[in-house]
């Protein structure tokens, strides 16, 4: 399923391929966030033109609302949201872990309320892969543990184990019936080095189809995120992808790329947008800076994407400030194009060497 | 400047072709409404797509933010904001007395505040024009002073007679230095046929290119709204475009065509997405409603849009109620298409009478 077609010489990057029963994915790749169904702001058609090879869709919302029973009405999420590339839909733990107040794990699952309207829900193993399988995602997650961060190790490792057995239960159940879906086991451990070597080895004897390094959030310095990808990269093998979850700044893609990943996602391109920052070369702007009040030049005068070459600074900042909806479409869709085609330019690089 | 290419032989009905110094207008014509700069919630790609041949601008709006300096230094409202073909800009008196809290209307103009910041801002006839000859619109409005409905005739006739008195001014003033530009006239005169017909003599003497109904706000019933077109075309000139401001609802575009109006402009079309409302041949309706849960037919089935070749109903209503933008991007999309290619298809059935 994945093609290893060329290790860099410099460093620990890789040039590969992906197949899945969507088609193909060139990785290095970075992977918009569609989280309820649409990368926000943006229609798939834009999100196809800008590049974008494979989206993201969240468990947790998506089996929320509209529910998954819907969207297998629908033929799977491809059809409902009529985007026929390849789909990674996360197992909802995150979310999980991060939205919902009221949380109870036990073995066999995690009890959660609904942020919507406080229902209580329960997430197993089984039932994650069960809306998955729904959904017709092209790549699953198994339900893990997301430990904070700070935590107490002894917190990290009791999590650890509960998620070993969940991914287990979980891959064996996919193993069963597999439906052409690929199915990415997720390492976790923390910040240490020992649980995260025990993880990795755990996790990669279990037959998933690639690995995701699970327990990092957005807010980590970059040694300590480069700490961390080394403690888990150098434990997966060479013949999988590796999926460093959630991570996806311009100024963290090429460092992890160098070191060995393969998959990045983050909501930030879009949700910045609707903030007004932009992505920049040097540096990230905020559109609203008065500086940009009558600045003729696009975004980014090295970017080729629609919005770049066809309006200028001051007039998305015109748009953002009277809360113009076009200014939210415009800049998420330079700010998806950055990053998408930062990654490949990484990618023909490595090609290049 | 317009060519009468055909009268019905049916109706009052025209088929025309207005010449603007971005392009040609077949006429009858719908023209969405870019009030600050921006078709709301469309990309100008997209609008240009739906088959929108002109598109409208707010001087009240836009000269408020973010200028017209600003919008002269880019070379013109157009290239501004990236749209090629023509564009019209109203005078802003209706935002004068439709926004604006406190306002003075003199002899040499009116007073207002703006809604934005407050600050006391005067439009007199001139200063009007000068605004829109900054925007480079193609096709201008004079100021006027949009009574009230329902108002007092003395009222009625006081606010005309400074009207015809400021268009006056704005037309002597155009004439002078037209720039390529055309202007139009607006005949006020409220609901009282022979006020109607003063108005409608006095302002078709004055030079314009065109003539625009003024007066009439969106609530008035069908039967009003026919009277008082008859009461204003019986006294229109053939061989110029007549504009019926603010009307433009599905309802509202047929007999109003019949009625011998060539020009249509209306906010709803992107309002009323905003809020979830959807054109459909059997009529309007809500996509929050229950009964599209699971529907899988797109908005409207006769509909050759990019939102109902690519979505169903229960997707579309599934981003309404998660609150993503592209449930906005695509009902705008639909409802601007709808509104453009009714009034095409009208015209195409005149020519093939």
């Amino acid at each position: 399923m994945f093609e290893l077609i060329k290790k860099s010489k410099n460093s620990k990057a890789r040039v590969g391929k992906l197949h899945t029963k969507h088609g193909v994915i060139e990785t290095p790749v970075f992977m918009p966030v569609g989280t309820q169904g649409t990368v926000k702001s943006l229609t798939p058609d834009m999100v196809s033109e800008i590049g974008s090879q494979i989206i993201l869709g969240n468990t947790y919302h998506l089996s929320l609302r509209p529910g998954v029973d819907l969207i297998e009405e629908f033929g799977g999420l491809h059809s409902f949201i009529n985007w026929n590339k390849p789909i990674l839909t996360d197992s909802g733990g995150f979310q999980v872990f991060s939205l919902s107040k009221v949380r109870e794990i036990k073995e066999g699952g995690v009890i959660f309320q609904s942020h919507l309207d406080g229902a209580k829900i329960e997430f197993t193993p089984k039932s994650v892969v069960d809306l998955q399988r729904g959904f017709g995602s092209d790549i699953m997650m198994p339900l893990d543990i997301c430990s904070p961060y700070p935590c107490d190790k002894k917190q990290v490792a009791a999590d650890m184990k509960i998620t070993h057995k969940w991914e287990q239960d979980a891959v064996d159940y996919w193993q069963n019936d597999k439906k052409g879906q690929l199915f990415f086991g997720i390492v976790q451990g923390g910040m240490h080095k020992d649980l995260r070597e025990e993880s990795a080895k755990a996790i990669t004897g279990m037959g998933f189809s690639g690995y995701a390094l699970g327990g990092l959030s957005v807010g980590e310095s970059k040694d300590l995120m480069e700490k961390y990808i080394g403690y888990t990269t150098d434990f997966l093998p060479e013949d999988k992808p590796r999926y460093l979850m959630g991570v996806g700044l311009p100024e963290n893609l090429e460092f992890a790329i160098a070191n060995g990943i393969d998959m990045f996602d983050c909501v930030l391109p879009t949700r910045l947008a609707r903030h007004g920052q932009v992505f920049i070369d040097s540096g990230r702007q905020n559109i609203r800076n008065k500086k940009f009040y009558n600045d003729k030049k696009p975004i980014d005068e090295n970017c080729n994407c629609y919005t770049c070459k066809n309006f200028s600074r001051a007039y998305i900042r015109h748009l953002f400030i009277a809360n113009e909806i076009l200014a939210y479409i415009l800049m998420s869709y330079h700010n998806v194009y950055y990053l998408v085609n930062l990654v490949k330019n990484i990618r023909e690089k490595i090609i290049a060497e």
